[in-house]
């Protein structure tokens, strides 16, 4: 088993009218002068904004909002972020929105405390010794960057999509009403619990096979999810399983999942590279790389793709047959994916077949020219991951 | 399903050599003079207690010890740490030992920086505005103390034993490396574990039965448990099993397994009163309760009850005999208890009979002269303990 540390010091404050407290938690954090964080319309369009503002406004807080957040969120927005920051003297970050625009207000906390350039931290460049504040009002279940340490930003510079992780950032608190969800649209909705799902199955598809604990919650976790977005598809207003969705997006990438284990993280990385190249949606994206992971690399370790296959797909185990039950289990993982409206190919994904050219671009990107490989379970070369690509197709 | 929040800031640093890290973390968090908290003899002979105060040594910390930390952890110990703060200018807690050593020192944090009587915050007749830091060295995977927000005191005067949560005496790290439980003897790993467990089924046995989530991380914890246990007392340098119990401690009782549910903790109150009158081990006063409790009360939420015998205790569903199924929960508890070597009954813990008279004591006193009910489940006065008590002689 391997030595862990679990941190995850994010104030959660669950459930419904959560919002109203946002400016008592923004003066027990500290936060006197807040940039209020978001994306596009639906914060807007909700109400959630104007709600959010009205409640710093009458807690005395001072505020300056920037929006424009688009999914894969832009460098060039941190830039300006940081700019507003320093020039308005603002101490607080609060992000009113996912993943995004969390991840996007990290990026502007650690750049307006650093006197070089953001994007360094990303590309390993440089390390930040401090980081502004950082909280949120969460209103999409996926990218988990509510409790956590990553941040995800895409520079439009060469369309280079890369994330950063240091515990400094976690969000100081979390505002989860899942009644801000009702209105997530049926493929953000499913994009969004497929990422939920591979943030645990990233940790659990692991050659550390000896932290039962750590497998049985990321199977229960898995189990939770797999029913409770179909219970959503079916009804968008299920505040149960809207909730179920919101708290399990926290706790599949707040570190729970991984203790002990080593994790693998190549799903990821592979469809970091498609989400930079075509702007796809990243939870749709790791649907179709993952089928395509999966065949690759799982005779690497059958048994621990049995136990997939049996504890959290639910294929009877065919104890004669263990290859035949682990690829079961990657098949029943494609009916699901379909079930929730999820693509499984790339063609389905950017609506095109893909050239030749592009996979080896993006393979040649995500092992920056063959010399950085990407996962654990199986260590992947360039060539590797052309192949993933191509079986994905 | 219930609003919640969840606060869980401990840094755990957990695996082989991390007491190591010890001087690195006082300083971290702000450390100057510690004040090293611990019970009796065993932290001595393992060496523990002086590889931790060379570690602070070398790293340039001052320090002052304290021990003699007894199981129900006494208020005469916390005045002489209050005391001793004070006179030496500590600036820093560090509990080495298991929960009541925890427990010990969060009293103590809690009182040096209160001009009234710390035992007030217990009887409720104060609320403490402050509290020093702490943090500990974990040897006993039991109380779940070394995350969570409370603290059990016993006052000797009149064998009074109570708990005061607040989450400001949460640790700021817990140092934990199972190769320290090697040594624990058989009755306090089954203790602990039953301790464990039961801070889980505490919470599990509620009338909000609509956070699938959180019961299926439940169960995943009481599952792992109670496997790990057996596999411990068969080989205790288990590394693997000690570890999944450690976590499992830490895990149980730091909220995660109470998200959105109500919670009842009449059993933890009721076995209060029988370690505070006859100094019995906390966890096996659980086992001995909690059997009884559960036949008291289980007709108040059967389907709770037979959820818990299918999916925790392995019963096969008789779904013609609802009632069946779940009495077949209980009594598969009480199988598992003994395999473990916990008692069942009163006089097992106490080692003779109790009297009717030491009945209505214990029920007079667990319910403040039957003016404060206990738990949730089923409301209980105190002829209704009288009742549950009388059931487990």
């Amino acid at each position: 088993m391997k030595d862990f540390l679990y941190y995850t010091p994010t104030e959660v404050v669950f459930g419904k009218e959560s919002e109203k407290k946002v400016a008592e938690l923004v003066l027990k954090y500290g936060g006197h002068k807040v940039l209020v964080h978001y994306g596009g319309k639906s914060a807007k369009k909700s109400g959630l904004l104007d709600e959010v503002c009205d409640c710093l406004q009458k807690g005395g807080i001072d505020f300056v909002t920037l929006g424009g957040v688009v999914p894969n969120p832009r460098l060039s927005l941190v830039h300006q972020g940081i700019d507003i920051v320093r020039r308005e003297k603002i101490d607080f970050l609060l992000a009113v929105g996912g993943g995004s625009v969390i991840d996007s207000a990290k990026a502007i906390a650690y750049g307006a405390v650093y006197d070089g350039e953001v994007w360094d931290f990303y590309t390993g460049k440089a390390s930040p010794k401090d980081c502004m504040p950082v909280a949120c009002v969460l209103t999409i279940p996926a990218a988990g960057s509510e409790m956590s340490e990553s941040s995800v930003i895409t520079n439009e510079d060469g369309d280079i999509k890369l994330g950063y992780s240091n515990d400094i950032c976690r969000p100081k608190f979390a505002i989860m009403n899942p009644e801000r969800t009702f209105t997530l649209p049926p493929y953000q909705t499913a994009a969004g619990v497929t990422d939920i799902m591979m943030h645990t199955m990233e940790r659990y598809f692991s050659h550390d096979d000896d932290m039962t604990l750590t497998d049985n919650i990321a199977e229960a976790i898995l189990r939770t999810m797999k029913e409770s977005v179909h219970a959503v598809l079916e009804n968008p207003t299920d505040y149960r399983n809207r909730a179920q969705n919101m708290w399990g997006g926290s706790l599949a990438h707040n570190g729970l999942t991984g203790c002990g284990l080593t994790g693998d993280w190549a799903t990821h990385q592979i469809e970091h590279e498609l989400s930079a190249m075509f702007d796809a949606t990243h939870g749709a994206g790791l649907a179709v790389i993952w089928l395509s992971w999966a065949k690759y690399v799982y005779k690497e370790n059958i048994s621990r793709f049995v136990k997939f296959a049996v504890n959290v797909m639910d294929v009877p185990n065919d104890f004669t047959d263990p290859e035949g039950t682990a690829l079961k289990g990657i098949e029943r993982m494609r009916t699901f994916y379909r079930s929730i409206g999820m693509p499984t190919t790339i063609h389905e994904l950017i609506g095109r077949e893909i050239t030749d050219e592009e996979i080896q671009e993006m393979a040649r990107k995500c092992t920056l020219n063959d010399t950085v490989p990407q996962g654990n379970f199986k260590v992947l070369r360039a060539e590797d991951i052309v192949q993933i690509y191509r079986m994905a197709r």
